[in-house]
């Protein structure tokens, strides 16, 4: 029996979390978790898991659940609780998939416990990959991708020596508004950048998507996964999202790996890694009946929040934790109605370009160059 | 450095075996090979590579090479001489690319003698695989797959786990009449047969890519090097030969290896595994520039071949014995004029209903099986 601590389980990734668990109850057990506000769904999660440990965002909230159930179950609240549930002391692997860069502190603390992380939360490794990859490194902790581009990436080194990588190849959907022009994009709704055409998901990574900063944020995450230069990181538009990404070899062998979009797959491979559990409710792949795959090249004018993401992967140092805090603020100002679409990568631009790099920054220059970052975003809002 | 033994270097895999060889001449060389009658080739091969020995088909070629040649170099002829070039003591690996079951012999000698078999020759697996599986089991000896479907699902298991295997999904290009319909192909002539649009090969395989009976013994071949029931092999018709093979897992996941159609790709692999070396040569896959891939179901009735392919891979014992005899021997006579493109299934079907089945066949049952089948079909022409 595995035990899973889990932060962030009422997100999306969260219940699909709870879901491969559910599908395997013989193998593992959730014993810690936190979730946001959400309390009814906080309610069913500790009645059907019955956890050790859940911490939640309010202190109100926290006090009405420890009212309500028995004594067994210890409640805590904050983002500080974050970290009681990632560092858990029974727990083997942490599943991180709370949203945004919240993640990265409780990050660190469970690899200091030398938990195996399950990573779902790619700003951790956007705004500190350098922190968290040497923190890993030094405490011989594994760090298993869940996103399933870099869950696809992992599967194809299984086996491979990193040295022979030619190329890793990161698969685009081109989200919500792939077959738009620029200019069509002026005017979109909330509601249509929430509408993306393959994988449900939270309404960050929605937007995120649709701007293809989510891709972006990806190339940067598999920067510090695999440790590989950003020139041997390509894009490319796949609009099925049937093959997740693509290893290529300097012999030009290509291995890639390939699935009906279903997130609950990579987090069960996180899970079960180095081996694969039977997942019987999952759709199987039928290519004769998709009958085609399309691929297209990735037009970085088109989509500039790419652009932006490859800018600040390159120059490093604080860039990136500025790109990703500027986006995290600029999305939640576009869900919010108080910018258009495009203002997204304008604002992104605007932090970026004010921003003095630092070049090794430790953990509490990132939170405050994060801080800084999102109060310049939300002054502009 | 490895040294290497050759069987059919003058054929189409054979020279690209020998490229490979050239452009890593730092790691490997020719040791041994074997040709047949082609002598400008060999004498091209002798000056070039400087092997240690030569096997030909003719005695008469064998003492004029002998005279050519100074006494460094040994020659010898025959079928029995193939043998010495698969045991060659310096050789650390056997290279099998002669064409059909006459490799058999050649290949449970070099077994014994403990080399690691590059099997490009897949007759041999097709008429005995439970022999040469039990010999290289007993051996301790690697069998690596060169055929591009099978090196592309050896590759895709690399750091799995066999038992989780769901499905083995070999790719099929369709050959050269994959756009005809049956009463289209009644007419074919040899040359029309002969004109693969993707892969360049020699005549045989072409053809028996044409009927489909290529991939029938690719899907035999494929059930004794996986170790894999014919029910979880499944052919699927991809147009484009990019995707070269894949393995789909039990928890939904497919590993596939994708290319450029280049022989020369998993012939390296077979030597260099499980290492990869650079190929500079090669042309690297651009998925953006081909745009689409094509997936279609197979059609058994359409492709008769396959069917009886499979139906003797499930009947097992000398069933697929006489299945690859008499296919040799049909193609061959298709080839000589002597017979239409589909009497090739015809006449295989005929040997394979009035065949009684011999369960556990040993060697020289399945020789004598083989002889026999041939010369029926012989009968027939």
């Amino acid at each position: 029996m595995k035990y899973i601590s889990l932060l962030g389980a009422t997100g999306s990734i969260g219940m699909q979390t709870l879901d491969v668990i559910r599908n395997h109850s013989e193998a593992y057990r959730l014993i810690a978790f936190s979730s946001g506000r959400n309390m009814d769904e906080t309610r069913k999660i500790i009645k059907e898991f019955k956890p050790k440990l859940v911490s939640v965002q309010n202190k109100d909230d926290c006090k009405r659940l420890e009212a309500e159930f028995d004594s067994s179950i210890s409640f805590s609240y904050g983002e500080e609780s974050l970290v009681e549930v990632a560092v858990y002391e029974k727990a083997d692997i942490l599943v991180n998939a709370v949203l945004g860069s919240v993640g990265l502190f409780p990050t660190l603390q469970a690899i200091k416990a030398k938990k195996t992380i399950a990573i779902a939360n790619k700003e951790t490794l956007v705004t500190a990959g350098h922190l968290v990859m040497e923190a890993a490194r030094e405490n011989d902790v594994e760090l298993l991708p869940v996103d399933s581009e870099h869950s696809a990436i992992f599967q194809a080194l299984q086996g491979e020596n990193p040295k022979n990588i030619e190329k890793l190849i990161l698969t685009a959907s081109g989200g919500s508004f792939r077959d738009r022009t620029r200019n069509e994009l002026k005017e979109v709704t909330v509601e249509e950048a929430l509408n993306h055409p393959n994988w449900s998901m939270g309404a960050k990574i929605t937007i995120d998507s649709a701007t293809m900063m989510n891709k972006g944020l990806e190339v940067i995450e598999a920067h510090w996964l695999f440790d590989i230069p950003f020139e041997q990181i390509e894009v490319l538009l796949h609009r099925e999202s049937i093959i997740h990404s693509m290893v290529e070899f300097h012999d030009s062998s290509v291995i890639a790996q390939l699935g009906t979009p279903d997130m609950r797959v990579p987090i069960q491979y996180a899970l079960t890694y180095p081996d694969r559990f039977p997942f019987p409710k999952a759709s199987k792949l039928n290519l004769a009946q998709i009958g085609k795959l399309h691929f297209q090249e990735m037009d970085m004018d088109r989509f500039y929040c790419l652009k932006l993401a490859y800018q600040a992967g390159v120059a490093g140092g604080t860039m990136p934790t500025v790109l990703n805090a500027a986006n995290e603020a600029a999305v939640s100002g576009f869900l919010k109605g108080k910018i258009k679409f495009l203002q997204i990568e304008e604002l992104i631009e605007k932090a970026l370009s004010r921003h003095n790099r630092i070049k090794h920054p430790d953990l509490s220059t990132i939170q405050d160059v994060d801080k800084e970052t999102r109060s310049y975003i939300d002054s502009l809002l």
